[in-house]
């Protein structure tokens, strides 16, 4: 599931990814962190879909907003991601997304580019595969399996 | 944050209701269970927002139709939520949402009808607090806490 | 993977799963909700495992001491269970299970006795079929699958 | 909440931990994937849980091998730890835990060795900080907020 990004999104384009996933942090439901988080993601066709973090009163029932943003993507019929932008109100720089976003963002390809904003709309860049090394994917579902180990 | 249901919704807004449900079944992103849902949510503004089940080769980071449904509606803006239809490919009767969507529809309210269907368009009718009695909810978090208990 | 309860379990037998229910609370791991749950699970075979709460600074990731007691037993080997015990530290009233480990308990058995502790030891208990109705549950994925809907 | 780890295991130390998470691997609960984990964690106390994955019919309810390692440890009071091995039954290489599995480990420490295991008990190792950059962390949360941003 894996897809080659050649080109980066045009200024313009990115312009606005920023400008969604800022404003989809102002949409948060958060009232048990209070840590509001927006995200924007750009698939290979060229549309956008943000969301937001969405809490429950039961803490592991929570979402984040990168997922919020790629279930949305999902179930309107697109999987190919070309780059995901992240902002938090966060002032001195920039908040990772957590380990669950990123096994979610590996399920559908590991060279999207992630965009790390801060409230001021700077942004730091990292390549995917650099933010899940040795990530575990579908393809080690149908890897070939062993009939036996060291036990029995 | 609960609500209440006066009037049920106009026949004609169900009916789509139910087509958005069966639609977003066949949006559904389930390699591993090949079991696909489709949830479709009506807000109390009388908006619709679909969703389907969206998975992962790391089986717990899957997301279930009604919660992709319900966080895209919140990250929209809404969170009064007046009914829920919900429907995969079994045949024979009905299936029931699972308990972590009902957690997550109980954070937005009890007060909703979800609606069960069949792929031929047949349902079976639910009144949310039959399917999460005494439900865990925001309110919980908010109860005074015990200063000793029989430990200390 | 149903089985029948047919008699409750001794009362030394409750008082120690009690009592292992209040001390795992002291456990629990919750520097964010600072809500600390304990819980209790008596196996059929009669031997109990003990779990808290779990959370973690990306809080989907946190987990129930219901679900941590589980996965413990499950681990252990044992996945046949008669009771469980949960308490919390909220004063008046009791509080339910969420849905996500109604689901996990699901997964085990319908027949489960649930009992909910207040900190003075006070218990009220529900049969679980009543906390989880219409449960979706591993029959589920067995059923015969339609292979037409209304939509194609 | 990071420590140094100075010293590696002792390899008996090692071994037996090895030998710990190849046996939580046969008792996997996994119906649904039939791909068996075990995991092995190592407190820097020198006590060894293990764990393996534990699945639900809704799948976004299952949980891996290392998180129950690692919620059976800290329910038993502990929440440092030095080294974590992990197991499947895949022949060829080694399978990385997945994110949401580095996002436990790193709300309690980004110093802690990660052994990945074979069925021939070959392994693989790396520093946990490899596997996880850039991480999402309890810090996070205290960071200071700004009050505005771009859009307000
Ligand atoms: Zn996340
Ligand atoms: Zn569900
Ligand atoms: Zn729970
Ligand atoms: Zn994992």
């Amino acid at each position: 599931m894996e897809k080659k990004i050649v080109h980066a999104p045009p200024t313009t384009t990115l312009e606005e990814l920023f400008r969604e996933a800022h404003s989809a942090k102002h949409r948060a439901y958060c009232p048990y962190s209070k840590f509001r988080v927006g995200a924007a993601l750009l698939t290979t066709s060229g549309k956008i879909y943000s969301g937001c973090n969405v809490e429950n009163a039961s803490y592991p029932l929570s979402t984040c907003a990168e997922r919020t943003a790629i279930v949305k993507a999902v179930s309107e019929g697109e999987a190919n991601f070309q780059a995901i932008a992240i902002t938090s109100d966060v002032d001195a720089g920039y908040c990772g997304p957590c380990g669950a976003c990123r096994q979610t963002i590996a399920e559908f390809g590991l060279d999207i580019d992630v965009y790390l904003l801060n409230p001021q709309n700077e942004c730091k860049m990292f390549k995917f595969r650099e933010l899940l090394p040795f990530a575990f994917t579908p393809r080690d579902l149908q890897k070939t399996r062993a009939t036996h180990d060291i036990i029995d």
